[in-house]
């Protein structure tokens, strides 16, 4: 199995959908542009294909801004054994796209994923005279209706789905909210150095006692360190049992990676998914050119 | 404005979808057969219903075991100042529906929801020459189906759906996982009594520094306070600045409710969702008869 690294040699970068996907826009985001993109039908194969290692690294998105955190990629990241080595967070923004030469007036059917539909409601109560039909995801969507020709035809992606496919841009930020931020992954077999890391992301699990979650978070702010996430949820066939997923800020090998070391002494299944320079995409207007 | 309570008059009970819904079936689950039922075709229209005074009571999705919180429903919740008035817990199973006499050997496309079509992906990958094809809602699916008459068409939905609509259930369980819970809220425009509550939502938001959280949750742990959920989630336009929700277990006239008093002085715009029965659907077979 080659071992690689950034700057060392082309990644290979597995993702859910296809090219133009929003999933390839966080890839080259916080990977940059000297990657290699293999795109996969669904996040099992993505996942897949960095276990067996025709993938160096995989980037999938782990939480939504108006739908929350998407546990299903919590539990194949868990079950997988994979570890968290980046992030990023992208601002969805939709575009209705056309053939060439496509005009919005003589549009009558949409295709999209049912999310980017759902994000896109005011758009279809706007213009009742347009269908939307739901399709497994935005880009493949473009696709289509760019190989089917049809001239009322159009899709809701990214404008770098237009981009690659060679569609027409004839509307963007079609969304509702346009407060719609997805947060993505990048994930490899081998741990990250710690040398960058500022982020840490575990999951544990605690004893249903009244407190045990106070006592837990005391290991953090005990010693200061400042949390970005923290979410319970149930135990699948444990009733009345939770595992957490958290977020700590700092450097791993100070006072937040302490607090770890103190947390798996009272956590059950205490799992470390990885420490990793944070993507603080929401501050880069105040860092300084220097930083 | 009519007034309106379980027991007293027939209640108007809004939710999102057809009949045969997962929520139809949450709605008749928590409020029993007397209702009458208001299908309404989104999750705002549900929301206006209640706030408007056409329906009594809203029955809601708001997390899924798989998929995690339905953050836009919480989002409804607040803008709109509805009541939690109660709580249940629907396993979702999925059946194939077809036209009365219909074969599963003829099925060639089969029309759901996406997160439906989702939970089913297994059923897919072993019937590669079935095509998938989204719909907004499960049970308008069959309703569709039937409608069309066409012998290959076949729906994901529930059981109840099937029957409602005069469908044949081809068959059941199609889901990938079993363990595929959705918790559902019962909204009013008016709180709930008092008197049986045993469960109460809030939200609330603390200012980012260290510990903040730590400190906020030892108001429930020194009272020995039990907790189901706790979940952070940023806010919008407010970088860094997280809200809660939170679940606290206990009578809101004791231990729980001086509990959300003291943390009322200290977190901002803290807001009770409501205190109710808490739904406790995972323990009913340890009931004993009499309880």
């Amino acid at each position: 199995m080659p071992k690689m690294d950034a700057g060392k040699a082309r990644l290979t970068v597995a993702f859910q959908g296809e090219r133009g996907a929003f999933s390839h826009e966080a890839a080259l985001d916080v990977l940059g542009p000297g990657i290699t993109l293999l795109p996969r039908p669904s996040f099992d194969a993505v996942f897949e294909a960095v276990v067996q290692g025709s993938a160096d690294r995989a980037v999938v998105p782990i939480e939504n801004s108006l739908a929350g955190s998407i546990h299903e990629n919590y539990d194949r990241l868990q079950s997988r054994s994979l570890h968290i080595v980046g992030e990023t967070q992208i601002r969805i923004r939709h575009c209705l796209i056309g053939i060439p030469g496509a005009v919005f007036e003589s549009i009558t059917r949409v295709f999209s994923q049912l999310p980017a539909l759902d994000q896109c409601r005011n758009f279809f109560s706007a213009h009742p005279h347009i269908e939307a039909v739901a399709t497994y995801d935005t880009a493949g969507a473009v696709r289509n209706v760019l190989n089917a020709r049809v001239p009322n035809h159009a899709a809701i992606a990214s404008r770098m789905a237009a981009e690659l496919h060679g569609g027409t841009v004839m509307t963007e930020e079609l969304e509702d909210d346009p407060q719609n931020f997805t947060r993505f992954l990048v994930l490899s077999r081998q741990a990250a150095s710690i040398e960058n890391a500022t982020k840490t992301s575990i999951v544990f699990a605690l004893e249903n006692v009244p407190g045990a979650l106070y006592h837990a978070l005391g290991a953090f702010a005990l010693r200061g360190v400042d949390l970005t996430k923290i979410e319970s949820r149930p135990i699948r066939g444990r009733p009345w049992e939770y595992s957490f997923y958290l977020d700590a800020i700092g450097d791993p090998r100070g006072a937040a990676g302490e607090a770890v070391g103190d947390l798996k002494r009272v956590a059950r299944d205490l799992r470390v998914l990885g420490s990793y320079p944070a993507g603080l995409k929401r501050d880069r207007s105040n860092e300084s050119p220097a930083s």
